[in-house]
């Protein structure tokens, strides 16, 4: 047993052993590049964790860790060309430090790679791999399909809201978790927990995104405080607030969403005192409490060793408080 | 045993019935699109062929079958992309007819179905396949970004351009039918040599495209005749010509491969008449007649039935005397 920084140590050392210099380099640079820009590495640190607690070698499940860091990584490449997005983690996107063709195709290799890296696995153990990571991969893709559906429709209810970030984030934080108990062949009942556990979890990690864009710490929210306010993006605290608010907000929201000015700081201003008189801030901390809760209660019904379940428990008390 | 055409049929009917109305819609239409929009089904119904051939019931391959034709169509639909291409067998693309963003998602979840399509198979054939898949799925991004690298370079030799055909296209065609071979659990050498078949009759078939372009007849040329010759593409007719020119033909090809002329057609004519006074015409067709007698060559080491090297015979003897 490990800590999450031993966790992420030994990881990161996995990764980097398995980046290599290869032909053709316009194809297998940009892949390099994003592969080490960093990140909390969340994901594969929770497959190694979730092998652990079922008692497996952490060691056995560094592949499967890397296969969901490789493809978390690949939607990232592929979401910030249909965002143009200009930076990631503070640096060049790659469609930015390349062009839009390198990302889209560097993409595909790295979607391609993510399947590669489960080869090491065996037998009946690889087919369960492989076909939870098929279906996560498409339900990413449905998950990102719907965030681009709700852009141009105002009618999304907090039902689609929540289906849409469980598609697009946490089937992936569950199935890393999940891949974890398969390599350690745990039972069936156990795999399904583990992954109910990271999918609670993974819904209360978006919920506290979407909560620390607007009333994050700017001195340590990596970030620009206010993204998705400046956006126009209708998230959590704007379906939140737009429901409970009355006509003079509803029609303020309206018009703030409206607009792209300059000078944004007036604006994520207003729009954050309209969350706030609406109490779309508390609400949402309420629901991010609600899930993570929900993820200890599926916790609680898992029969694995006491300092196991403190530690995951640990993980998910770490990730509603994080201000990053 | 059946007819290539019975082969096409009994392969569009599996197709259609895969394909579902699903949600969101503006993911899974434009995969429906393009999947039927037609084409040759070349891939799919060498799948199936190399199954029989192999003493296996043709239905046992028709999963595998689909896999290689939706990652097929996957790597058109992001390659039209990257080459802007309005149409494709004369309809509109994806990313035309919807738009890049929809291309690049939608791409992604084909690359991704084609992994799902394996997932009735099980055991080591499920393994042998899905290794297999990957490794030429990676090889495919490799090939199309040698031939992005090679539109930026004057010093692409013959082999550099004989390897990039070999990647982009001919692994596919020789995967389709190593697939049908592994179903069919033949002895690796069989699977092995069936391989080297449709690796050789790939880079026949794209030597193949590479001359109708030019020189195709417009009546029968699916395609506008000439099209590479408009876009500066150095094919193999061009590396030939300009390996084999005189200084005058070299500086001509050199300036007519520089300019974008409104009226295309004086231009093709000239290009056409290099290729014709340096033979670069005939050597194409005689690398053509080469790449298909190395597979024929690799058949007769085969010890399958007669009438089934027949079949395989007949196939690479039309695919050499295409005109479309």
């Amino acid at each position: 047993m490990h800590t999450i920084d031993q966790y992420r140590t030994l990881f990161i050392a996995h990764l980097n052993d398995a980046i290599k210099e290869q032909e053709p380099k316009n194809l297998y640079e940009p892949i390099a590049y994003i592969l080490q820009l960093g990140g909390k590495r969340l994901r594969p640190i929770l497959t190694l964790m979730a092998a652990d607690t079922f008692g497996a070698d952490y060691r056995k499940a560094l592949d499967a860790a890397l296969t969901v860091e490789v493809f978390h990584n690949f939607s990232l490449v592929h979401d910030d060309i249909m965002d143009d997005a200009p930076l990631r983690r503070g640096k060049q996107t790659v469609h930015e430090k390349w062009d839009v063709n390198t990302g889209i195709l560097s993409g595909d290799a790295m979607l391609i790679e993510a399947y590669r890296c489960l080869e090491t696995y065996d037998g009946n153990v690889f087919k369960k791999l492989v076909k939870l990571f098929s279906k996560t991969a498409m339900q990413v893709c449905e998950g990102q399909q719907y965030d681009v559906d709700f852009e141009t429709r105002d009618d999304v209810s907090i039902t689609e809201y929540l289906k849409m970030i469980e598609y697009k984030t946490a089937v992936l934080v569950a199935a890393s978790m999940k891949m974890g108990a398969i390599i350690a062949e745990t039972t069936e009942e156990n795999q399904n927990l583990i992954y109910d556990f990271g999918r609670n979890l993974g819904i209360a990690f978006q919920l506290q995104d979407d909560y620390l864009d607007a009333f994050g710490d700017p001195k340590t929210f990596g970030k620009q405080v206010g993204g998705d306010i400046i956006e126009n993006k209708k998230t959590y605290l704007f379906l939140r607030a737009y429901g409970d608010a009355n006509k003079e907000e509803r029609d303020s929201l309206e018009q703030l969403f409206s607009i792209q000015p300059n000078n944004t700081s007036d604006k994520i201003a207003s729009v954050k005192s309209i969350y706030q008189d609406t109490k779309a801030d508390v609400l949402t901390k309420q629901a991010i409490e609600d899930y993570t809760n929900r993820a200890f209660t599926v916790l609680d019904t898992l029969t694995i060793h006491a300092d196991k379940k403190e530690m995951l428990k640990q993980f998910g008390i770490g990730l509603m408080n994080r201000e990053v």
